[in-house]
């Protein structure tokens, strides 16, 4: 960490005021240098409050992805420790791709495992198959995970439903707790816990993120593989966090967290939680190298589960009910009397009545 | 085809002399590009008698694998029809993979499908896991084929199967007709049969090209995947043809189709043959996205079958026998009561005495 984060999170973990000398003090810098980094910090938007004999004390936190913001409220013990942050690039994809590249192993020790490549804007944000994804300024998370599972790379694709995962948990945190601040501050109006009950936040097969019926998220992962070895996982993701409209072609099935809410989400807090999921059932995903230890919590994610679906193959379309997944990821799909188990890739899964 | 591989075809399909009016009516090329690419020809190492009122002859053709020679020769319809030639390379895959980046699709097409680069020599020849992989100018056979197979990205090791099946079959066919060579012109001497009798060329299970029970060939297959989808998977070979000598450390287990047949063979035939084997059983692959139509020819091959094996896991070490493969590719291993199915990079097979 350097002095600036060091000194962010100080003054985030601090009810009260920070003294200038306990600054120093601690994090071992000078005088100077506390007053420089607060200076730099105001110019980023963050609010600091300085007062004689009292010292500092940050009254509001600007909406930044900044190396600084994301690492002094990062929850994890080993993903996203290292951030790279650029306010414009073509795609985060491509930026972890290109890191990979430049950092080969040392020592067979890849020092980039884990890093989160993420931007403020992306010029040539990339959907699945080479499609654009639109990710213009400060409306969204545009951010990609570079990992080095040691696992076969058959496996790997679980890996995108271990995502959307972390993202729909991450999501359903940060809006429950915006709704319990909500509550705290306007007692007298009874909103607060509607919001979050009338919100239905999951995951439509395999890996749409799905709030209120339509997807806030896409997810391109991409992975560099020998054939029983991985080179390199990126795991793009791409949120709709504050955007306010949305071309007419695709009002139909996306939405944004601001939308739906009707909130202002702080991305960096976003990103913390998904992170902090992230790890948790990354570990347990690594452990059996499948998503046996994760079924249950994806089945409860899961809106499809006992809802009728269309399978759409090449050239024909099935009706059934959908149960949830198997430890595979495969979604186990009751036609008839048979139960028929669909891989991803194969065919896709479609609601009877729209997206969902 | 370049006017200078069109002459090379045509003086390599002509058994008499070929006049350089036929060549420039049929090529549709002047008087003097005719002579400059005979001339070239000829500093290439390529031995062409030129007689007046006759033509030219092409007596002896050099152990060259420019793109010219390659192209003359080949018996493919749609693989290895565009050839990239370098006489020196850090690596072939790496050319593969730079020449991806370098030539995006174009209307959903990709222009690089099928293409195969190689080179006389490799500065940085890559094994599998980052190690190295010795290629030194002229002894051997360099290559990466490129391709984009519509399958999921889950089936895409199966391929290294079906590389090892064409590597294989493509050497038992050259050492087979050099020794038929060899018959037709010393009638007299009695080795030739005893050549290709006395050589046993197989596949190490999963893919390793084993000759006289000693390696031959490595394959170093790298794919760029999206979790349902194939960027490109690029094939790398690397073969040893007509290396003389090899290090201490690895005589025991490595060797070359020259110290194990006594004779020089003409790398492009080799690479052709490859080639075309490579286009029949890659046909096949794909129309299943397994191996079903390949597990007999496979297993024919396959030096394990019926022989003991030490299936080594991370901790233990059982002793099996050997069955064929199924149509997934596993190997099919008989431990007592029990048939275990082996999966490629799971464990590892060794014979109970050597590499074999």
């Amino acid at each position: 960490m350097n002095p600036k984060t060091k000194i962010l999170k100080k003054l985030r973990e601090t009810k009260g005021f920070v003294s200038g000398q306990s600054l120093c003090e601690e994090l071992e810098v000078s005088r100077t240098a506390v007053w420089k980094n607060i200076n730099q910090l105001k110019e980023e938007g963050y609010e600091i409050e300085s007062v004689t004999n009292r010292g500092y004390h940050l009254n509001r936190i600007p909406d930044v992805l900044t190396k600084e913001e994301l690492e002094s409220i990062m929850l994890t013990d080993k993903l996203a420790r290292n951030i790279v942050y650029r306010e414009v690039v073509g795609s985060t994809n491509n930026e972890a791709k290109k890191y990979v590249e430049q950092h080969p192993a040392a020592n067979g020790q890849e020092s980039w495992d884990g890093t989160l490549f993420i931007a403020e804007q992306q010029n040539e944000g990339k959907g699945r198959r080479g499609r654009n994804w639109i990710s213009p300024k400060g409306s969204g998370i545009w951010m990609s995970l570079l990992l080095k599972p040691d696992i076969n790379p058959a496996n790997a694709s679980m890996l995108t439903l271990v995502s959307a995962m972390a993202i729909a948990r991450g999501i359903q945190k940060t809006v429950a707790e915006k709704s319990l601040q909500e509550e705290s501050q306007d007692t007298d109006r009874d909103h607060a816990h509607s919001v979050e009950d009338e919100m239905q936040i999951g995951i439509k097969w395999p890996n749409d993120i799905v709030v209120n019926g339509r997807k806030v998220c896409g997810i391109l992962t991409e992975m560099g593989s020998e054939m029983d070895y991985i080179n390199y996982v990126v795991v793009g993701m791409g949120i709709n966090v504050n955007t306010e409209d949305f071309p007419q072609e695709v009002k139909e099935i996306a939405t944004s967290l601001r939308l739906e809410t009707g909130e202002h989400i702080k991305r960096s807090e976003l990103v913390a939680e998904i992170m902090f999921y992230y790890e948790a059932y990354y570990r347990k995903f690594l452990k059996t190298e499948d998503l046996s230890l994760l079924i249950d919590e994806y089945n409860e994610l899961l809106i499809n589960a006992g809802r009728e679906v269309r399978v759409i193959e090449q050239d024909t379309e099935t009706v059934g009910i959908a149960g949830g997944i198997d430890k595979e990821g495969c979604l186990l799909v009751k036609c008839g009397e048979q139960t028929r188990k669909i891989r991803s890739g194969e065919v896709s899964v479609r609601g009877l009545y729209g997206y969902v």
